[in-house]
């Protein structure tokens, strides 16, 4: 039975994916059929059923038009456009509340709520890749972390029945965000709302890599009996529970949809998607294609271009060869992992030693807590936004205890970003927390020093901050003892300022100082290394010929490093001048644009200097 | 079936109950039989059938004892005599490793490890009431959060497999951990490692008060159906399940783990026991005893002593008074009601306005969010310390919407604290989140109207410190506008000096300004109220007539309020004394220690002051 209804999904997508091949949205010169006409919910009401069938042309060319044209998600919106068509088909946006979790599939649904130019023409109308209320009352929130939705949903939920309003309040989560702590604990409490509350699990059998844990064991032993399995989650946490296998089929999703619109009880709507669906390369490589970059509509191969070196690689590298001299090396990602470099050619390299933990980052810091308590060598690499899901498992799992994992901070810093996607937060996140030694290593001599270091003393958690900007290499091999805790490096003596630069801003002190030198100052030029220590010894000798000490960091200021130096220097006459992020939360705003708001660039900076000198 | 079964429980849970009457380890004088004799594992091996019973007799009595002595958690402890004999009787501890889970119930395996002193003479041997590996070689980590035991244990197990070690690794989890965020995310990968991996469930029923969510009433229908419904979410994620109804049995208990041991299939063992079990009144008042004060043995009522006005009833009837003219009003708890004054007796008072999400703060914040936008007032409350478990959700769900949630602080300052409970680390985590509005009052007044304020504006998320310290009532009405944000409150006027003293340390300004005013200096004295912005107009006009600013807050300086002001001045002359804890985990040192150690007195205090002002 299972074996069949599998053989049956396979050549059931097969036969999607050769149609795709000539689908007529596939034609840069596609022309929207019935798209210009649709606002809301209450437009797509009107729709035949072969009119349903063009809007899903229509939606399918408006998202490999947008990214194609400004880069975005692609499969997962790809496979999510039938359920949101049938969705609004029956359901009356914005009265009934459709919640997005984490918006990798929230394209078509923008699409149909007055968003259409975003994605027809979105060199012009430049509207957000995530679920955003201030573009649309069809939104409710600014969602850009995966495994919300529910407990967002279950907290509108319980205002609508306090206030006593009666409408569908629905949460659509997939893609693997089912598996993050919040998305089960959001679960675990709406099937107790005692009231309308519906969950749509868009089961595409991906979280952006691979789908991982015992949770998606539990979503294929459902799909393969067809939703029949006695083992179902759902309805042991006391959900309604509805199956659809062909998720992409308008008719039976609005069918499904009808069935459960208005129910008083706690409701699990399982829908089997494809991912990729209607573009013949994201069904074949689909976390590839999980999101793709301007122009990949007309390249061959369309593999995120690896010209030269970089962080990620150097990364990759340096565990695989560490590997075969320690056997008890432990890679871990949760869920990210092409994203820091383990792309899915070299995961396969770690065999055994790569674990991906899924979309779970508490797992993934109490897992690495555990295998360095035990002696393996755990390195887990995640992304500066990301870290931010597991603070206290960071403080209590990892440093109370004191154990030896290296955790690896990618892209942390100062740059154009979607607000949900900062990257400006680890450094108070991680340095305010004791025992963590958090390193921001300058050079890629440096990075690889440190995690040699990291990576074989049993005496601390150790993080590093994963240089963001281009890599840049002195050529010298490091061999600094950062056993030292807190030793600044001292890279140029000069007097009257110094500039303590960290990581990846290590190259703008080096400007400032240039720029110093022009006008007759020495600046001495500092390399601080440590983000969550100060060289005591250090600072103090500076006091004897230096009037102002400037400190650089790519992240906030608000609890960052800078401040600590402030802090040092309060009691003394010593001038602090701290620069890096204002708190705030900004979305797309260009980098360049940043660097002037916040004053980092050489010329403001001896600006200031030159004001406080005087 | 399922009621018959529930039925034979109730009587047998009386029966019990009135066994325990006269237990005879409830005589004071009681001597043990057996314990002495046990250090670890291979002693509790050696004993018979009826020494077994003895042993259970024993830590009954080391339990008592040590709660009734220094206080400490009774029920869950109770509870879990046999299966930890039986535990220790089947497994080679530590060889087999134990990994205990938030630690409300590790003191019967603590006494079986060497540590029976510490419940048997607890004034003289000070042994930690927390998992704790620096106390012995049967205890893997520092735990005192909950939902962490599967996590870590996936490591721990890892970390053996690559080893190519071959032993148990055995999870415990209970007491309501398991609808944490990480627990699940740990069941969820615990269940693919693919080895030998144990999860015991120690279902009492209860989480430190009534448990809640899906999940225990998935829970409840396999304690129903004596482990037989096919509603089972350890099976559905891929678990070997046991269930064991009479959970307190010891024969029992060994015949099963004897069953599971060595197993290399993930398995969970679903105990059924008895929170309290062994003495009534904590069977009978299970949220009560889930910990107690000293002396309770001697008690007739044992209800936490309620003299006179505390911020935790001020709070509680603020609230009761609030919900008369806004039934829109949410109160949240992540199953700490009673530690914030939501005792047993006032949350029926609440009705459907209060919701427990059981432990689950993740869902906690995205609830609230979720309310606040769809128009209900919530108030969450927090611990200080627990507080720390949804950062992401503080700053994604809440603080990224803006959306109007109150979330209450309480227990946020430096005191005595065992390592894992610490509540000095909220500054930096809140403070440092954009759109967040942290409030400090400093008199129950200002409390109130911060309230006020709070729940009725609907800018801004709004977090306040509830003071925890004694309660300060100056008598009169605060008429502040808190939605001029970031204006702090000048209470005394003066020169050379000003102090910023924050919360609960506005007492501790006053007293140094007191001492300053002795030696002839009148210092200004300043409220901030706000931990989350500067008042920079404030700040500037100081430097007119001020040489030093003295900041006072009741938590870590690194990352919080202090050194913000620190920053503000750099480019100044003003000198700036940062006063708070030093960035550490402190175990169970005293009030008075630390506040020497962190010169947190008036005189060291003014010592310092006199010396930046030569």
């Amino acid at each position: 039975m299972k074996k069949k209804l599998l053989s049956m999904f396979i050549a059931a997508s097969m036969s999607y994916t050769a149609a795709f091949a000539n689908a007529e949205y596939l034609n840069p010169n596609y022309k929207v059929k019935v798209l210009n006409s649709i606002n809301s919910s209450k437009d797509v009401k009107k729709l035949s059923k072969s009119q349903l069938n063009d809007l899903a042309d229509d939606l399918r060319y408006g998202i490999l038009n947008r990214a194609n044209t400004v880069g975005g998600h692609l499969g997962p919106d790809l496979g999510f456009v039938e359920p949101t068509i049938a969705m609004h088909y029956v359901f009356n946006s914005p009265q009934d509340r459709i919640i997005f979790d984490v918006s990798h599939q929230i394209y078509p649904h923008k699409m149909l709520t007055g968003r259409k130019d975003g994605f027809l023409n979105p060199i012009n109308k430049n509207i957000s890749g995530y679920s955003n209320q201030d573009e649309s009352e069809h939104d409710f929130f600014k969602v850009g972390h995966t495994s919300t939705s529910l407990s967002l949903a279950t907290g509108v939920a319980k205002a609508r029945d306090l206030k006593g309003e009666k409408y569908n309040v629905i949460a659509v989560i997939g893609d693997g965000s089912l598996s993050g702590g919040e998305a089960l604990e959001g679960l675990s409490n709406g099937a107790v709302l005692g009231s309308n509350f519906i969950a749509i699990v868009n089961d595409n059998e991906m979280a952006i890599a691979e789908d991982h844990g015992g949770l998606y064991n539990a979503l294929k032993e459902l799909r393969e009996s067809n939703g029949k399995s006695s083992n179902n989650i759902f309805k042991a946490l006391g959900y309604d529970y509805y199956y659809l296998d062909d998720g992409n089929n308008i008719e039976e999703l609005i069918k499904l949809f009808q069935k459960v619109k208005d129910t008083q009880k706690p409701t699990v709507v399982h829908l089997h998607t494809l991912k990729g669906m209607g573009y013949e390369p994201a069904v074949e490589h689909k976390e590839q294609y999980h999101w793709q970059m301007p122009g990949f509509l007309n390249q061959k191969d369309s593999s995120p271009a690896q010209s030269g070196e970089n962080y990620n690689t150097i990364t990759t590298n340096y565990l695989l060869n560490k590997l075969k001299t320690n056997k008890n090396l432990l890679v871990v990602s949760a869920a990210t992992p092409s994203a820091t470099g383990l792309t899915p050619d070299v995961r396969p390299l770690f065999g055994k030693n790569y674990v991906d933990v899924g979309i779970a980052e508490q797992q993934a810091a109490g897992f690495v807590s555990g295998a360095a308590e035990n002696g393996a060598t755990p390195v887990w690499e995640v992304m500066s936004s990301f870290v931010q899901r597991t603070y206290d498992q960071l403080s209590q799992d990892i440093a109370l205890n004191n154990n030896p994992a290296t955790i690896l901070v990618f892209a942390g810093g100062i740059y154009s970003a979607d607000m949900t996607h900062l990257g400006i937060f680890d450094i108070p996140l991680i340095s305010n927390i004791p025992n963590i030694v958090y390193l921001s290593p300058t050079t890629k001599e440096e990075y690889l020093h440190m995690l040699d270091w990291a990576t074989t003393q049993k005496q601390h958690p150790v993080a590093i901050r994963v240089p963001a900007g281009a890599v840049v290499s002195t050529g010298e091999k490091d061999t600094t003892d950062y056993s030292k805790l807190n030793k600044f490096k001292v890279e140029a003596t000069g007097q009257d300022v110094a500039i303590i630069a960290a990581g990846d801003f290590y190259q703008l002190g080096k400007q400032v100082k240039d720029k110093l030198a022009q006008q007759g100052i020495t600046a001495t030029l500092i390399n601080p290394v440590y983000l969550t220590g100060l060289d005591e010894e250090l600072l103090n000798n500076l006091k004897a010929d230096h009037k102002v000490v400037v400190t650089l960091e790519s992240g906030v200021l608000d609890g960052g490093f800078g401040e600590k130096i402030a802090r040092f220097y309060g009691n003394s006459d010593m001038k602090v001048l701290n620069y890096g992020a204002k708190k705030e939360f900004t979305d797309r705003v260009s980098t360049d644009e940043l660097y002037t708001r916040y004053r980092l660039k050489p010329e403001l900076i001896v600006e200031d200097i030159n004001k406080v000198l005087k």
